[in-house]
């Protein structure tokens, strides 16, 4: 069983030999007009160029590389970002893949999603159990199910993403940094806190979350898992009722204390990117981009890194977005 | 003088070393929603994520990085990209910048090259010649002139995104395609032009320009400079009167024939920039792509390689281009 592979920086490693080739080495940017507005350096890992949108590519690849062969094909479960990433790389495998989604996810990632040659399966996320179904689903069609988050190889395939923060940031002669990663259940963010566990001993890994969906800093705060009640919000990529069984132990050993943006600050994030980045980001992937913007006495490091998890954004949220763009440019 | 230095792929590659760890290697991006559309592969160096948001600053950093030493400061004369890359060159190397700048440029290019350190002279593109005003500045005061395209080393910096271009379509097995560059005067087109012809011989390089501001494509057509009436138009960037003394041999030897798009098509492409690369892009900096995407039966290749050469974009402008927005995902 895949829950019996220990997840460590080994694993990340060999995720990224699987990976090369496959997803994208995104770039790390920045931009004078940032660093002005945070009163420091402000370095960002551009996820939102990885395939089909955002990092969960990276997680997908390395789940579907990592099966046994003979595998028929995939099931996920995923408010949008896993699914494409799903979708695409069981597509690139030549391998059928079934995505199970919530009803009331932005209509462009379902449409992506079934456009990427996926089979979607809506359900109703208030009343039915999305686990309970994905599991059934998965045993009637004999496909192997690849969870969001609580997965030893998905975790390491995210991971890679701090291998190459690690390698970009030393690059640029960067030894401390403060790395904010936009948290759900926490694969991105124990991912990248593994590898630059190894990797860059210099850097602290803190989660970034939207008022309301704050489980991981309230976990972190109490050093116990909080839970809250399943509902969605604006930030839908990044909207998790708690860490998961294997990310939690990783998030409290090595992140924190957790950071945590309104919905306001990520819309003004995401504007901001637009105009100083050239980046379209989506709410879930702007919230550490905000918090590094907007939350300047909650940072203490010369340098900080933000995590750009995904840029999937319906057009008429993408707008609200641009609607509250200011220009901090000198006249 | 810079006017004797030749212009070829040597120039380039010392070009290409003053610019690593300094420039940005920017990603060679794709998405197979692009790819259904075109009917082809395409693939998009997305030069809108260099510094300053354009590869302007490729040539602003190979020019005065090639500066003899003790020159106090530079000049220049830009409708607003070729600025930006100056000011902010200058700024990274100590020199002072003063920029010349038509009035109605877009007000975001103005706000940004003052926020990047220079000095800003404005100028009406109606009444005013910009060269002889250029002239007399720099001499009055004692600055190096770095003019927008007509020029070695601006040409040699371009060229680097060529040689970028020749590595990365090389490590994604690609041996023959046709690579469509924004062009204004040339500068870009010409780099690019001479480190495929050194670096990567089975491509064909192809200027686009938007209607209206076809003179390259006319002049690469009758075999003679065809020079147009200096206006405004949207794609502001890339509106030019005729190619440059030193980039018009080199377009003549190895590009063409040129494309030409129309205004709308370069809005639309904006909004699938937008929505399938995570990327802003400004109308002259889209019109590449534009090309790719609509007018499938003026390529020939089955890859086509396209520079989104900018980004800054006014943000009315830019909502205008999403406006065009159309979902081509199955559902």
């Amino acid at each position: 069983m895949a829950g019996d592979v220990p997840v460590n920086i080994d694993l990340i490693r060999a995720a990224a030999r699987r990976l090369h080739g496959h997803a994208r080495r995104t770039p790390l940017l920045s931009s004078p007009f940032l660093d002005r507005i945070a009163g420091r350096r402000v370095l960002v890992k551009a996820e939102c160029l990885q395939h089909t949108g955002s990092f969960k590519f990276r997680g997908a690849w390395s789940a579907i590389t990592a099966l046994p062969e003979g595998v028929r094909g995939v099931l996920a479960y995923s408010s949008g970002n896993h699914a494409q990433g799903v979708a695409y790389a069981a597509s690139l495998r030549g391998l059928e893949a079934v995505i199970l989604m919530p009803a009331d996810a932005p209509a462009i990632k379902i449409a992506n999603t079934r456009a990427l040659g996926a089979e979607v399966v809506l359900y109703d996320r208030a009343t039915q159990d999305r686990d309970a179904l994905g599991a059934a689903l998965a045993h009637e069609r004999g496909l192997e199910l690849i969870p969001p988050f609580d997965h030893p190889q998905v975790i390491a395939g995210q991971g890679t993403t701090g291998l190459e923060i690690a390698q970009q940031a030393r690059d640029l002669g960067v030894a401390e940094a403060e790395v904010l990663v936009c948290c759900g259940g926490g694969g991105l963010t124990s991912g990248i806190s593994l590898a630059l566990e190894a990797d860059a001993p210099g850097f602290r890994v803190r989660t970034v979350e939207p008022e309301g969906f704050d489980d991981v800093a309230q976990s972190l705060a109490s050093g116990a898992v909080v839970t809250h009640p399943l509902r969605s919000g604006l930030c839908d990529a990044i909207v998790t009722p708690a860490p998961g069984k294997l990310t939690w132990p990783i998030l409290r050993r090595l992140c924190g204390p957790g950071l945590v943006v309104s919905d306001t600050q990520a819309l003004r994030a995401m504007a901001l990117a637009q105009e100083r980045l050239k980046l379209v980001l989506e709410p879930g992937g702007a919230v550490a981009l905000a918090a590094a913007l907007f939350l300047p006495h909650q940072i203490k490091a010369d340098t900080v890194i933000v995590t750009a998890s995904g840029g999937n954004v319906d057009r008429d949220v993408f707008l609200r977005a641009l609607a509250t763009g200011e220009t901090y440019a000198d006249s």
